[in-house]
């Protein structure tokens, strides 16, 4: 039907005979000539109708945007002073001799230039003219050569891609399953996968000995801005090869994938902190390396002063006192500081003290704040000197249980950094290792697994029996402008320690049957050390593209109500479906069929 | 861990020093010395245990089968007459000097060695030791390998991956849609799709111009030896091609994967049949033509004989008359030709015809037959000539109507070509094109459309309407070897004809609007001529490595009855989550709890 793509002609096609197929982008009449900029995926070409050939000329006038054209014609160099340098096919146009309408078009709802704002809903529910629009081609297209550039490198180091089922059972993720119920199969149902931790290590058990899988991971999560009901998981596996080794090889797969999609060179060796170091540094285990800031810890300090607020935390084991330097922060109003209390009291801080160093070389005499007065003047001149602040700098305090301080000031430390614009470079990864085991719920009076159940301790099954709390993770998370884009660990390979975690966890026996009966089978066959990582490429894509929800990275995403505005999902079924899947509806038979439904 | 895999060490390596991890796959005691195989994904190599060397040689005493190990060791030729030939590491051993045991093992349920018969669903229990042996390994090899090549060549063909929901809404392929509820909307559910068809067409109206995806889908069906729940297919859509072009750019795919995979050189051009002549000769839209068999109507001469059984659906216009000679086939016993005349009243045949040729220059009188005398001899041997009957063979009949017959002696045939072991070549791949648009119905009394309901006809919205049973669709299946590999064909792309189409089907405005008014609306905003096809990659695989059930070459299939023995999928889930999704379970809701549940 063509000869060429609308993005591929230029002045080396000059005179050539081309056919092209396309949209109509926009129709322009102009002393007496019709041009037609011409799109498909590739880029636009102006096509020119003359009056000369009355037929054609007929036919152009008829056309109207997003009407779909096939075109015959001549290649020729643009006049003078018509040429477009910032179009690829700028310097030439196609003077039609033939054309024909394969489609004709309504006006689309919205119009595509890519700069036009459309609410997103409208977006979503005519999802197929978005995605003309040149910046959603852009992502799908950035999309598909970041999941090339993936699998490449992986099939290059001999991983495997295997297919896991969708049809599975529940997974011990920690999010609500969705389920799927069987019609041969009583009362019984699937679950889509939340990932498929336990077939890839059954694949290492198997002797498949690395693996990977693009692989749709499902989770029905009451949905915040960054989520979906199903995402996009770079699932990989490997037997025989430690957490460094892993990390290394991780690494280098990240490095060339920056490299060869956005030419952008990320360090040679990413930095590794412990979750210890982070959580002191940044408040976070997955802190935005760009932002400069950092949270010092002056609990030593404020121990014995007569202010409450801070003392009380500084001498408690679960409190935190910490302060925070903002360089030339002390131009800030009333207004910013009260928007920023408002703003930590989000993550349960119950305030926001500060002092601003309007004088640095004046001692205390040159701070200005309304807590300057509840501490000596030596307590402040080592916090000035610990923080390293300068005049003209603001210092903001963090005093409460040590979590609520790293949430609100990890949080505050963000938004200032991006508010106030002091991002440092634009790429910053950093592996986070070090990770505890478990982390104590007080709620349920128990531990809860960090990661997963399967992950490997760093330490023996007696030191881990001896002291949950103290024991480390060998898990390892990338993370990338703050933000997680991947997570692994070594796993268990040893039946004991299986065991022995699931009842830390306070797995019984029974349960741990039930649920992984299978996995500890598994075990007892010649389980090899093994470990992986899983990265969100949703997310990775979204960073990569510059977007800012993983919705405007994936073709057809759900709203956030977990719905699809365009093929209108989920929907009713009929009665008889139901009844053969064994399910009823609950609203429904209570209200108008009590008896005999 | 390891400098070398298992499969990789040959006399290159000699005096090397080297680490290889691994199961235990035979430990022989001989001499005195330890001989080991030690397996990995790649291979075997014979590691070596010396007493002069007690603590690894303990080590070494103590392993079981499918330990696994790391041992470090020099590489040396195997001593003269224990070169074995047959292994790619045949002519090399490792002498070890370290030797650590990563993981002990139970005994396996079940021998690791190929040859040797598992019950399936002890293969499935234990998967993890199934897919140890040899031959599953490279069943999954194998299947990477296709999947790689396909995408490779779909890739340079410019062709995107795009990846397309799992939680969408019902699709009318015609299957049972697993449903999947939803936690946040009402009564309402999602359904996996069975295939991602009515996407695929979205994304050409989107502008995408070529598609791809390797993607799951899913079919509640009753489970045939050779279905699955879910399963992968390879789905391919495109702008702006035809038919022709579409079928030319498919095999040479596929002649290219045969060609690297298998080292196999398929036909320069794939023949291409019209549905109506492979009904005809083969009573099949999907004959295998390794089968020489063909059927050849007699309709004209049987018109007016005096039987009933041969006359009667000669006269019928929905009736057939056919003769399939077989050759060399009157050796036959009649026990095999009454176990065949059971065989074929599964389809429906009510008895199964023969002539035995016993001396064809004979006449009439040499055949041998309880139907000679039904007939006149020049209608036996017009019947001999068209069917080029040789002395020695058999010919068999079929009378009924026209799906009967075509049904029984389809399968009869290839029943025949099969235990007769008759097949000519290996590989046969063929087009089947000019299928009808609908059949007819009797039972609901209404069209149903062959392919899907947007599957474009040849002929003019008009013609449709004139005589929808005489329209013939622009669909082509490509068949291998009597199965069905793919299929596909070019979309409608306007409204018009769509309406039209589903008016033929029954489908009224309303119900047309709430299934598919996504699509009747995407169609008005200038939507490209597209079609595409989609391959069933567990089939292609399967018929590639010679599986007998897609079951093998798939990782963690589902068995007969759509359940995982491995997993134990799937299971109950707990009332709490049944309660918020809005569902119950209907025989449980009756039986234990009746008011309050």
């Amino acid at each position: 039907m063509r000869t060429h793509k609308c993005g591929e002609l230029n002045t080396k096609h000059l005179g050539e005979e081309v056919s092209l197929c396309g949209w109509v982008h926009r129709r322009r009449d102009h002393g007496g000539v019709i041009f037609i900029d011409l799109r498909d995926r590739t880029g636009l070409t102006q096509v020119v109708f003359d009056p000369d050939s009355p037929d054609t000329f007929a036919i152009a006038e008829s056309v109207r945007s997003e009407y779909v054209l096939r075109v015959e014609g001549v290649v020729r160099p643009r006049p003078e002073g018509t040429i477009n340098k910032n179009m690829e096919t700028g310097e030439i146009e196609v003077l039609v001799k033939q054309v024909e309408v394969l489609n004709e078009s309504e006006t689309p709802p919205f119009p595509l230039e890519s700069e036009i704002d459309v609410n997103e809903e409208t977006r979503l529910r005519y999802r197929y003219i978005d995605l003309r629009r040149a910046d959603m081609q852009k992502k799908m297209r950035v999309r598909r050569d970041v999941t090339r550039h993936l699998r490449h490198f992986l099939d290059e180091h001999e991983f495997y891609e295997i297919e896991t089922p969708y049809l599975t059972k529940a997974t011990p993720e920690g999010a609500r399953d969705y389920i799927v119920p069987s019609r041969t199969h009583e009362n019984a149902f699937f679950a889509l996968p939340q990932s498929p931790q336990l077939y890839k290590q059954l694949l290492m058990i198997s002797g498949m000995d690395r693996y990977y899988q693009v692989v749709r991971c499902f989770r029905d999560e009451d949905l915040r801005a960054d989520r979906q009901p199903e995402f996009t998981q770079l699932d990989i596996e490997t037997s025989f090869m430690n957490e460094d080794q892993i990390m290394e090889l991780m690494e280098e797969m990240i490095r060339g994938l920056f490299a060869e999609i956005l030419d952008v060179k990320l360090d040679d060796k990413f930095p590794v902190m412990t979750y210890q170091e982070a959580m002191n540094r940044y408040g976070s285990d997955r802190p935005d390396l760009r932002i400069p800031l950092e949270l010092v810890d002056i609990a030593d300090e404020m121990m014995e002063v007569d202010f409450k607020v801070f003392s009380g935390p500084a001498k408690d084991p679960n409190g935190r006192v910490v302060a925070m330097r903002v360089p030339n922060g002390s131009e800030m109003s009333r207004k910013e500081i009260d928007d920023l209390t408002k703003y930590v009291s989000i993550y349960g801080a119950k305030g926001l003290a500060y002092i601003k160093v309007n004088d640095r070389d004046a001692g205390v005499e040159g701070l200005q704040s309304p807590i300057v007065k509840f501490a000596p003047d030596e307590v402040w001149e080592k916090v000035l000197t610990k923080t390293g602040a300068q005049t003209g700098d603001l210092i903001f305090f963090g005093a409460d249980k040590t979590h609520v301080v790293n949430e609100s000031m990890g949080a505050l430390r963000v938004k200032l950094g991006i508010d106030r614009n002091l991002l440092e470079g634009k790429w910053k990864p950093l592996w986070v290792v070090d990770f505890p085991m478990f982390e104590w719920d007080d709620k349920s009076q128990r531990w809860n697994a960090i990661h997963h159940p399967f992950t490997a301790p760093s330490c023996t099954i007696e030191e881990l029996e001896a002291n949950p709390g103290a024991a480390l993770s060998r898990a390892y998370d990338l993370v990338l402008n703050g933000l997680e884009v991947g997570g692994g660990s070594i796993r268990i390979n040893r039946t004991t320690m299986q065991h022995k975690v699931f009842r830390i966890l306070g797995i019984d026996e029974q349960e741990a049957r039930e649920k992984f009966g299978f996995l500890l089978d598994a075990l007892k066959y010649g389980c090899p050390p093994h470990g992986g990582v899983a990265f969100g490429l949703d997310r990775l894509v979204m960073l990569m593209t510059g977007a800012t929800s993983i919705r405007d990275v994936i073709a057809f995403p759900k709203t956030q109500t977990a719905a699809c505005p365009l093929i209108d999902a989920p929907a009713m079924v009929n009665d008889a479906q139901l009844r053969e899947l064994g399910i009823r509806l609950r609203k429904k038979a209570v209200k108008e069929e009590p008896k005999n439904s």
